[in-house]
């Protein structure tokens, strides 16, 4: 109960917030960007110190070992960070805009300004960064936000956050705009995503258990982000050459993330060609392949594929590999094992490519690129918050525009309804 | 369970067709909406046979007679629901619209490409026009739709759904694009709110209890509509001939709908000059007054108005007026009591009219007009499903863009992320 109302007046020191933050103009927003990121240069030993302990944490709790380097932080990492709020003052605010605006024939005047969505929520797992993207984010969208990071990362998000409100507070801005849960207990994500009267939305960003739970509990509506089971189809005319290339950085130039490719589809009329250099790229940088029978007669060395590989988001130097029979094989396959997140084909059949992008459900489609490139930065929105998979407000990489919604304002000279 | 199975099966069967739905081109949808015209106007009587069993079972029920009115059709209301499908038509499909595309420096060419939300399931309460309205823009949009209307107009929605059904199978189109459930239970809907895998959003169109329901429970993605409790705040600097007949207007000219006026706020200098030819106005038309203390010294035959006044959307001939000292009142208690639907200043002043529009949080704000305006119709949008009174995704009455999604499209030739 303690924990519920903690997080109640979190909600509620947001709220009392929004109506100041909505009404900031562009420049006082970029220069709080800016105190946070003097800020962080000043603060640089505070903040390697407390990370430390938290590592120090992780490891005696016997974290995993990319758990510990996800959450530890050096020197350029925060130099990183630093940049990242460089670069988001250079966009341009969308807060205010009107996006569009026309005149009844009774003279109504109707349009579409762009405000904050209110108060974001966001959940997320070990990295520090998100801290600092989440709250810059919110702050140049006009938004307050709640975060509630990881507790193995506790101490550094702690010193994060009072870094961002120091900084407030020098410009005399709310540092209520910048809130932090400090409580570990699942109570308290809990009381979050029912406290719909101070929330407008909640994003869960990490594992898909992380995201199935907010899911399943919240009534604060949610946005949902980043479960990637993404596919690339080596179609019939494919070239062989660009198809390795794109394969080759889909699986292995980060693996880790949810962009990555995870399962690769090939056409049975070129999996001959294909599929034995193909597999000596993979086998050459260390990728383990988990192969249909077709597969194994050209790839001898791959472990044999069962029913779970096909819905696996490995995030791992681990590759899924299925011929198909024909292109509708290979979409059906897409449509039913797919998250909706980025999926490719490679072609030089202009029906296809078509096709493809058109029945093709999720995010991103591509035609002959690499699934990797699903991306806030990649995309040139210059920022991300993550990548929603859901079909409502946002889809794909999420930048400034996804934290802020469209209210009808009407311009009126005494107009009555008939 | 056998419930349960039963509306799964319906969301199976909606998934099934989407991927047909979506590539129509919009001449077939729009041939579908006039087949369905046609289909209203030859089954007319058997139509009204329907309604009138229906409306009898309602009378023997007990039912309410505001209930009975919007349950009962005649040759009128059918002759609207055609005159509506064939304003329809003449709107623009934007499904297949690029909204924006660009090129990155890497060669790829990235787009955002105008798609149907997949399947939508409604739920909603008497009215069976409804049933032809979600119905025909879920065609329109590409969108499959599963119906749940009120028990009390069963038969009379399984006549509707029929000539539907009837009109795509004579074009050959799936007649799973509109699906009616039958069960009267309430598991039903339980089961329809929990369909993450084949139901992509749910709008609720009715009551408070009805949407407050769907809100706790659905996994699914809500858009919440249509709770108004709408304010008009009359500022000092008002024109008092116009302030009076916009009053009339949003109070009495359909006091059963969301976008009616409920509380009238006066400013404390004009309420001597304003209030007492206010009081006249409604008295004359048989509006019952609910007013603070100094309310009932400019209208002495006012109600005193309790707390409880100023959070009721009475839907029917009763107004809470409460004078404030100032704007800043006036905003608070419209932020305190509102619930985000319609609110409008009626003012002279500059200043105070643009400060409105800026700070007061609603899906609709005006200066100068009737709050009765927020309706698709009127906005120009043509056609209207409902007034999304949640931020994300729609907000404010919500046309056929409401219904669609974009997925990023990308065209490459072989690029690979470094």
């Amino acid at each position: 109960m303690l924990i519920e109302e903690y997080v109640l007046q979190l909600g509620k020191n947001a709220k009392k917030v929004t109506s100041k933050l909505a009404g900031l103009d562009s420049a006082t927003k970029d220069r709080a960007l800016l105190a946070i990121a003097e800020g962080l240069k000043r603060n640089l030993v505070r903040i390697l110190t407390a990370n430390k302990e938290d590592v120090v944490k992780g490891i005696a709790n016997g974290l995993q070992s990319n758990f510990i380097e996800r959450l530890s932080l050096d020197e350029e990492r925060i130099e990183s960070m630093i940049t990242g709020l460089r670069e988001l003052v250079k966009l341009e605010d969308p807060i205010g805009d009107v996006e569009k605006m026309w005149r009844r024939p009774n003279g109504l005047e109707i349009g579409q300004i762009r405000i904050p969505l209110g108060v974001v929520a966001m959940i997320y797992e070990s990295r520090p960064n998100v801290t600092i993207d989440a709250a810059a984010l919110c702050i140049k969208t006009g938004n307050a936000v709640i975060l509630r990071g990881g507790s193995e990362a506790l101490l550094t998000n702690q010193v994060l956050v009072e870094v961002i409100r120091e900084a407030l507070e020098e410009l005399a801005l709310p540092p209520d705009a910048v809130q932090l849960i400090t409580f570990s207990e699942r109570e308290a994500v809990l009381a979050l995503m029912k406290m719909n009267d101070y929330v407008d939305v909640l994003i869960p960003r990490g594992g898909a258990g992380l995201i199935k739970t907010v899911l399943n509990n919240s009534t604060v509506p949610v946005i949902e982000t980043g479960v990637g089971n993404c596919h690339i189809f080596v179609d019939q005319t494919a070239e062989i050459e660009s198809a390795r290339q794109i394969i080759l950085n889909a699986k292995t130039q980060r693996p880790s993330v949810c962009n990555a490719v995870e399962t690769l589809l090939v056409h049975k009329e070129i999996a001959p060609l294909f599929l034995p250099p193909c597999g000596d790229d993979l086998k050459r940088v260390g990728v383990q392949i988990r192969g249909c029978p077709q597969v194994r007669k050209y790839i001898p060395w791959a472990k044999e594929a069962n029913d779970e590989d096909w819905e696996t988001e490995y995030l791992d130097l681990i590759l899924a590999i299925k011929v198909v029979t024909d292109f509708d094989e290979a979409v059906s396959h897409i449509a039913r094992f797919g998250t909706r997140h980025s999926e490719s084909i490679i072609t030089t059949d202009y029906y296809h490519a078509r096709r493809f992008l058109q029945v093709v459900d999720a995010a991103a489609v591509y035609v002959n690129a690499s699934t990797r490139f699903t991306d806030g930065y990649q995309f040139g929105l210059g920022a991300e918050l993550g990548i929603s998979t859901q079909k409502l407000h946002a889809r794909g990489p999420m930048g400034l525009e996804a934290l802020t919604t469209l209210k009808y304002i009407i311009y009126g000279n005494g107009q009555t309804r008939e």
